[in-house]
């Protein structure tokens, strides 16, 4: 059985059960996503930050030099948990020696449109006003998590903030009108999401605001003045094409920006990267690009 | 004077006058690519592979093991030689000590269209026949160059041979209809190129021919079953998209990619490795590509 095939039979034991209700999905999903565990150096903690939710593990922030990974998880915006994905933040955490801050934000179909961005926002904002340098911040998120980390960066820049070092999107959630050719073209291929799945999500999260907002839809924004950014992507995602023209849009706004596309890759492989050598090498060049850039 | 400001009085001093007959604007370009010089244990040699007239250097091709880059050079098909860009190649090759075999292909107006092309892959054929294994040969290209070699992937494909093991395209030129958005929005910011020139290139080349035909412009061809290929460029180009949507191209084909935007650089700036910082940081990410999946 190759790593793929181990990945389809994890899935198919571990995946949430779809049919249940909501509180049993999300319980189902962090299961899923604690698969992954973060490295032996960092045990996350439940903690408060600027009035936000938050788990924290590795190095103590605030320590001099220290640098820190502010981490937004996945999930459509309706499940998905810091303690969940605390696995994957701290392991990028870990290649470059940083806390892990991961944000605990507010979920639909319960939070109002706005209030995960806020909270994003709000949390950036303690750091910073804890002493620690935006040069040692990078930020980093997956699928809507992804999103939101770019979106964070347009209301950083909106509220006069300085920049964080860079930002990685791994698999990003960048087009809430879901406008990409590939919601059809990959279709087929994509094993965990939909067309009339992300809609639902879409819908749950944006309670009536129009979709076309860069605030909902962070590809549709200016990226003038978005510190560099590193997108990883899979060719088997309907996702595909919000990371190719993110890194289009990036382009054209003078941002530095990393793009690596990975053939055969379903949505947020890293995630899986106990299965998959190549969830694990995103992890490493992920590490890599931060560094160059975080103090 | 910063690195920038640098490169724009070395290009002043250096840059071929254009008002010349075509015979001194070659000479001055070669003057221009030259200052950027091979490493020191490669001696860049005339020689003679399939037919076509190549410069070789460095480590010799066909020992055991042995990598070698088969380099194409940029100058719109009108300008540059093998030698003249034996600088930036050799460099490129001696991050993973590789053997420089650079082609010395005809150039418009004296050459037919796809004689280049032809040249090109009846060297890389030679390289089979002599022996070297097709995982242990990369590809490079800078500007026309670089859309030369993506050309010379479609002919490899397209006769049945194997490819080779990857591919660094350096602001590769890859669409000959000049169709762009950035021919326009990066007009101001192009220091080097202009649609005018451009499209008096293209026909010098095409000599008639259409130019949407993916032998003229790869972009529009079809991109499966290629290595994975790296591409480079600065955001201050008109050959921007090219770029991009060649990046986008490869994803919806399947092909590993990986893209690198460089912000306020020119148009082929690794040329002048010698002046800009990040010019030698390209050097070293082709390598580092190069290297994960030469043999």
């Amino acid at each position: 059985m190759n790593e793929s095939e181990q990945l389809l039979e994890f899935l198919g034991k571990n995946g949430p059960d779809f049919t249940q209700p909501l509180p049993e999905i999300r319980i189902g999903f962090d299961r899923m996503t604690s698969a992954l565990t973060p490295p032996e150096d960092y045990a996350p903690e439940q903690a408060v930050l600027g009035g936000v939710p938050v788990v924290v593990a590795g190095i103590p922030a605030g320590r001099d030099g220290g640098r820190v990974l502010f981490y937004l998880h996945g999930g459509g915006f309706l499940l998905g948990s810091a303690a969940g994905f605390s696995g994957l933040a701290c392991r990028i955490a870990g290649t470059i020696e940083a806390r892990a801050v991961i944000g605990d934000y507010s979920r639909s179909p319960e939070a109002k449109f706005r209030d995960a961005r806020k909270q994003a926002l709000a949390a950036y904002r303690a750091l910073l006003e804890n002493g620690v340098s935006p040069q040692a911040i990078v930020v980093a998120g997956d699928s809507a998590g992804g999103g939101l980390s770019l979106s964070l960066l347009g209301a950083i820049r909106d509220a006069g903030l300085p920049m964080p070092a860079a930002a990685v999107l791994i698999s990003p959630w960048l087009d809430l009108t879901l406008s990409g050719g590939s919601m059809d073209s990959k279709a087929e291929v994509d094993v965990l999401l939909t067309r009339a799945g992300l809609a639902d999500m879409a819908s749950a999260y944006l309670q009536g605001h129009d979709a076309n907002d860069p605030a909902a839809s962070p590809l549709l924004g200016d990226f003038a003045g978005f510190p560099p950014l590193q997108i990883h992507v899979g060719t088997n995602e309907v996702l595909l094409d919000d990371s190719l023209r993110g890194a289009t849009r990036a382009a054209h706004c003078d941002v530095l920006v990393e793009l690596k596309v990975w053939p055969g890759m379903i949505h947020d492989f890293p995630l899986f990267a106990q299965l998959l050598t190549q969830g694990r090498d995103v992890i490493t060049a992920a590490g890599t690009f931060l560094g160059r850039f975080a103090n």
